[in-house]
C-alpha cells in the first residue's frame, strides 16, 4: 500500500465535496454530545442522522454514507446497535469511525472496543492514552482526559493503522494522522477547543463526513484534524471564554472554505 | 365540521396565553435535540419536561397540558413509554402531538407510527417525505430530511387530517397547516433554520405548547408554524452563521409579541 | 458537630481549588442537561464525565473525585447504575449529590429517592418543592418546578440534613444552604437563569465538583449557590434573552475570579 502524501488542495476538494453532496453520516455517539456534533456537521455541511434502535441502526448503515461509533456513554442497546451497524456498513462498503472515548481505564469499552477493531474501522480517532490502550499498551488516561503525550501514542497508531489496514488520528496540541508508512501532524487547533465538551467527539464526525467523500482515510484523517484546528484557531480569534468561542466554532466551520485553508494549514 | 379561519389576532391570543399560562409540555422526544427543544420551549413562555420512565410518562401525561411525541431516536424504553402516555393523555383529553422523524425509510418506525396514527394525535408535523409515508404513500426521505416538496404531500396530509381529525401541518419552505377542508399556507421562515439541528422537531414541542392553549388544532398548527418561523426570519437579520443563529433563534422566540407578529407573519 | 460558618474566602479557595486540581465529575444525570451540564462544569474548571453502563459506573465512581446523581428522566438502566455508583462512591470515600429532580408528583422516583437518601448524600440540591416532598411532607411541585417558597422548605432541609449527616441547599430566588444547626441564605442569581433548562441541574454538578476540593458540604453547597448565582448576576448584565443569556452564563463561570466574588457575594 503506497503512502499517501495530503495536500491542502487535496482538502479543498474534501470540503467542496461535503457542501456539494452533504453526506449523511450515521452517528452511534454518547449522550452528551448528539445535539453539537449535528450542529458540527450541519455547519460543516454534512448531514447528522442518530438512528439508535438495533434493528433500524442496521438498516440505516446502509443508507448513510459513513457510520460513526464513539463509546463515551455506552450501554446494554447501544452495544447491540454497534454489533449490528458496523458489519451492515461493512457490507454496503461504507467508511466507519471508531472513536474509543476512555478506553483504558474502564473495563467494559475496552474488551469492546477491542473487539470492534478486528471488525476494521476505516478510521480511529482518539487521544493518545486512548490509542496506547486501544493497542494493548498501558496509558495514563483519567475518564477522558490524555494522560499521555500524543507524541508517545504515535507507536501505538501505527500498530493499529497496521491491524485495521486504515488510518489512525492521535489529537492533542497537535494532532497526528498516519496510515502506519506515513505520519502527517497537523498543528491547527487551541487550548479552549479542551473547555467546549464535544469538540473532541464531534471531531470523529467529521472524520466519518470527510472519509465519504475523501480518497484515502489517511485524507479523511488530516481533514478532519485540519478543519476542526482551523475552525478552532478563528473561534479564538472572536472570543478567549468558552461559551462564547463554542458558537463561534460553529460558525468558523460554515466560514471555512479554500481561502482560508491555504491561509490556516499548518501541516508537517 | 366547520372549516376554522386563522388569523393574526388569534395567534396573539395564543402567545398570549403561553405566557400567562405557562402550559407543560410533556416531550417524549430523541435525543439529539432535548436541550435545544426544552430551551426553545422555554423562551416562548412554555414549560416543558421529560418524563421517559414507561410508568411515570403515563402518570405524568395525564398532569401535563400536553404530549410531544418524537420518533427521531425511537428505541424500545420509548416504544413502551410512548404507548403508555398517549392513551393517558387521551384519557385526560390533552393534546398530543406527533413527529414522525425519519418515517417512510426506516421499517420499525414507520409501523410503530402507523399504529399510533390510530390513537388519533390532535396535531401531527412532518415533512413532505413523512407526512407522505405516513399516510401509506412512498415518499422520498433520506435520514431526517425530505426528498419531496411539501406541496406533494397536501393529499397526504388531508387522508392524514380525516384519519385523526386532527391538523396537519408539513413542513418546508413554506410550511402548509390543514384541518382537511381548509388548509393555511405560511411563508415565514429562513434557510438557516435547517442549518441548526433540531429547529423541525422544536417545532413540534412548539405545536403542543400552542394546542394546549388554542381553540382548535388548526390554530395551533399555524401558531408553530408561524412562531419559528418569524422567530427565524428575526434572527436571520441578526446573523447568517448557524452558531449565533441558533442563539439569536431562542432570543428571537423571546422577543415575540403582538406587535412583531402583526408585522411580520406571512399567512395565506 | 459544630456550626461550620463560611466566608468569601473559603469560596474563593475552593475556586482556586477547582481551577488547580480540576476535579473529575462523574455525572448520572438527565438526557436534557448533559450536554450543558458539561460545558458549565468546563467552564468553572472542574472536569466532567457521564459513565452510565451499570459495571462501569461503579467502576468510575471509585475513580471519579465526586458523583451527581439526578432523577430527572430516570429510566431502569440509570436506576441500576445509581444503585452500584452510589455504594462505590461511598466506599471510596468520595462525596456525593442528590438532585431529587420532580420528586413528589411523580411516584416511581420519589421511592427510588427516599431509598437512595438512606445512602447519605454529602448534599442534597433541589427546589422547595423536591425538598419538602423528599423529606415526606407533601409539597406543590408541578413537573420540574416548584409550587413552594423556598423558605418553606427550611424545616424539610433541615430535617433532611440531620438524616444524611450532610448539607442541603434549597434553591430558588434566595438560596439556602444548611447543615442542621446552620443555615446560610445566598441572594446571587437572576431570574433569566429559570429561562434556561438545566441551570439547576448544573448546579448540582457545581455542587459535587466543590463538595470534591471543599472542607465540608456545607461550604460546597454554599460555594454552588454563590458561583452560579454571581455567574448569573454577570450574565444579565450581558443580556436579557434566554439564548445570548446562556452563552454568557458559560462565559461568566469562566470569568469567576477573587475579586469578582469578594465584589458580588451577597450571604447573609
Amino acid at each position: 500500500m503506497p503512502a499517501t502524501t495530503v495536500s491542502v488542495a487535496d482538502l479543498i476538494t474534501i470540503l467542496e465535496r461535503l457542501r456539494a453532496r452533504h453526506p449523511l453520516v450515521h452517528c452511534l455517539t454518547n449522550h452528551v454530545v448528539k445535539n453539537f456534533t449535528a450542529n458540527v456537521l450541519l455547519a460543516l455541511g454534512a448531514a447528522p442522522a442518530m438512528v439508535e434502535h438495533a434493528d433500524e441502526a442496521a438498516e440505516f448503515a446502509a443508507m448513510a454514507d459513513a457510520l460513526l461509533v464513539n463509546l463515551g456513554t455506552l450501554d446494554e442497546p447501544q452495544m447491540a446497535a454497534i454489533r449490528r451497524a458496523i458489519p451492515a456498513a461493512n457490507q454496503a462498503h461504507k467508511p466507519w469511525v471508531l472513536d474509543p472515548v476512555a478506553v483504558g481505564p474502564l473495563t467494559l469499552r475496552t474488551l469492546f472496543a477491542r473487539e470492534i477493531v478486528a471488525l476494521r474501522p476505516s478510521l480511529i480517532r482518539g487521544n493518545a492514552s486512548e490509542i496506547i490502550a486501544l493497542a494493548g499498551q498501558t496509558g495514563r488516561g483519567r475518564g477522558v482526559d490524555s494522560g499521555d503525550a500524543a507524541e508517545a501514542a504515535l507507536n501505538a497508531a501505527r500498530s493499529l493503522a497496521g491491524q485495521t489496514c486504515g488510518a489512525v488520528l492521535v489529537t492533542g496540541p497537535v494532532d497526528y494522522a498516519t496510515y502506519g508508512a506515513e505520519t502527517i501532524a497537523c498543528a491547527n487547533g487551541h487550548p479552549l477547543m479542551t473547555r467546549v465538551t464535544g469538540v473532541g467527539c464531534a471531531q470523529g464526525a467529521v472524520a466519518a463526513a470527510c472519509a465519504a467523500v475523501a480518497d484515502s482515510p489517511l485524507a479523511a484523517a488530516v481533514a478532519a484534524a485540519v478543519f476542526m484546528g482551523v475552525a478552532g484557531d478563528l473561534a479564538a480569534r472572536v472570543s478567549t471564554r468558552p461559551g462564547t468561542f463554542a458558537t463561534a466554532l460553529l460558525d468558523a466551520l460554515d466560514q471555512l472554505d479554500a481561502d482560508t485553508l491555504r491561509r490556516e494549514t499548518r501541516l508537517s
